[in-house]
């Protein structure tokens, strides 16, 4: 019997490196650049992205994981960026269990930050070839092109599902997609492992930002790091809010609370109880069960290793996340 | 008798393919992205950076420069994602005589358009060498650094001479001593060639930034594309201020304007008026000239050549600025 590995259990001392290289790739003459980007890099985060670089790259037979660890933790600084400069568009007041770094610093400081960030991703990524530059611009373009189509969207109750699909693709899957394409690509898999591990990533990144959708109807601000409802709140279009309107009970109720831009406590709060009255979080879920279900699809073009289970435990730790 | 030319004359075909590359750059599934880029992009602008990076690069021997319009696109994209971060930042309400782009499209949309404009100058600088790249990230980190430096000093009318100039090079001559490196460098000038088209752009970069500062001072709103008085608003230190500063006559009065957060319209043209009855926009000109002679002075690693030529020009077109 196989004992239940963590995801990254293969790929563990690799990742503090990773870790290392982020530390290091922050620096600056001026510390309170670098205090801003570790108040949010510093805060957690499963640094789900680096992990898939390096169990791609491991996965398809790349031997040498110390020349990838810059490029590893050239994802976690998109990432961080987008955070940063997310929270300044959401007004998110919380992060990872701590004030949001606009909050912190100030607007300004905290955009400056994102930049910077973005700045030292290039560094990191530019290094590589003209294939790895166009994988990680297609995916950070997509992000970008997500922000304003999810701004299209903003407190329209009837999104349609395709533009729903669409915007978690840029700003969640997108950048997966790119992990595990460069991992695969880096490890000079053969062209069709570089191709399923792109699908791997989008997949899993899709089925990541459907529980995410879902936690934040049914977690709880302690176990989130931030309040829950946000979503509502902020007017944005979720698969649970998608599935929920399908439901003639609740859909005239919840289309006036979600379509309003000013929502007290008590109207969130009633709108949450009217998508959790419905089969909403139930079939939520079976899709993210389905996006999950055909990354480990994806996963046949490998061949069996630690690091293969290891991106299958991440498909299950991202499926079955509590929170 | 020589007659006189235009600092761009020399390369007036490749500027217009170097704009073509800027607006296909921009192009995206999302028009509205592409309209906030183009926002900015086509409200004007020298577009002093990508001429720097081709003068540069003929100066030295490139005969290649199809290969390098990206590059040089690239330099007007990262300056451009500034602009309208900076905007945000500085609550800049007028840009080249046109609405700041948050103005217009909302701080949201302002701000994924910059980092679009990151993303894809990345996309085109990527793809050249480790040496490009750093030499671009460094220019780029230089900014953000300079940022919060600046932010450090907003208000402060005894900010110390050295860090007004570590400022200035950070946000306005870095990217310039990038830009003339990186084209120097591609146009595989000797080492020596390279290190003074980086000295040029440093200094002329300084030389531009001074200038701009004068015309805070004395340009009017019409020809500045922007209200005058926007540093004494904004409580950012320039050279004029410094320089006025060293008056007895009017730094008792100047300092208390100055340091105030909220003034009215009448104390800014109080502060103005103060600045211009001293020696400091006499005293900021002449350091702006001597910038520019300092730049002249690295044109001497040069052989005579019309990019040569259209350097000086470029130098003398800087320093004699009248908006």
């Amino acid at each position: 019997m196989l004992i239940p590995l963590s995801w990254d259990a293969p790929i563990r001392k690799e990742m503090d490196r990773v870790e290392e290289e982020i530390r290091s790739a922050v620096a600056s003459e001026q510390g309170l650049l670098t205090d801003i980007c570790m108040h949010v890099i510093g805060a957690g985060g499963k640094r789900i992205r680096p992990g898939l670089v390096l169990l791609s790259y491991h996965a398809v037979g790349g031997k040498e994981p110390d020349k990838i660890r810059g490029i590893a933790a050239s994802f976690e600084l998109i990432h961080s960026a987008t955070l940063i400069h997310d929270d300044i568009n959401d007004h998110g007041e919380i992060r990872r269990g701590k004030a949001a770094a606009y909050k912190k610093y100030g607007v300004q400081k905290a955009l400056v930050a994102g930049d910077f960030l973005f700045v030292r991703s290039f560094r990191l990524g530019g290094q590589w070839n003209q294939e790895v530059v166009n994988i990680i611009s297609e995916a950070c373009t997509a992000t970008a092109e997500s922000e304003i189509l999810q701004n299209a969207y903003e407190f329209v109750p009837d999104t349609p599902l395709d533009a729903y699909l669409q915007i978690i693709a840029g700003k969640t899957a997108m950048p997966m997609w790119a992990a595990a394409r460069v991992g695969a690509f880096l490890g000079e898999g053969a062209p069709e492992q570089i191709e399923a591990m792109g699908r791997f990533g989008l997949a899993i990144g899709m089925a990541f930002q459907i529980i995410d959708d879902v936690l934040d109807v049914i977690g709880d601000e302690r176990s989130l790091g931030k309040p829950h409802g946000i979503d509502i709140l902020d007017g944005k279009p979720t698969l649970p809010l998608i599935e929920a309107m399908k439901d003639p009970k609740v859909a005239g109720r919840l289309a006036e609370v979600f379509s309003k831009e000013d929502k007290s406590h008590e109207e969130i709060e009633e709108a949450l109880d009217l998508v959790r009255r419905t089969k909403a979080l139930q079939e939520s879920l079976k899709v993210a069960r389905r996006f999950g279900d055909a990354a480990l699809g994806h996963l046949s073009a490998l061949d069996a290793s630690p690091f293969k289970r290891g991106l299958a435990e991440l498909v299950d730790a991202v499926v079955d996340r509590k929170a």
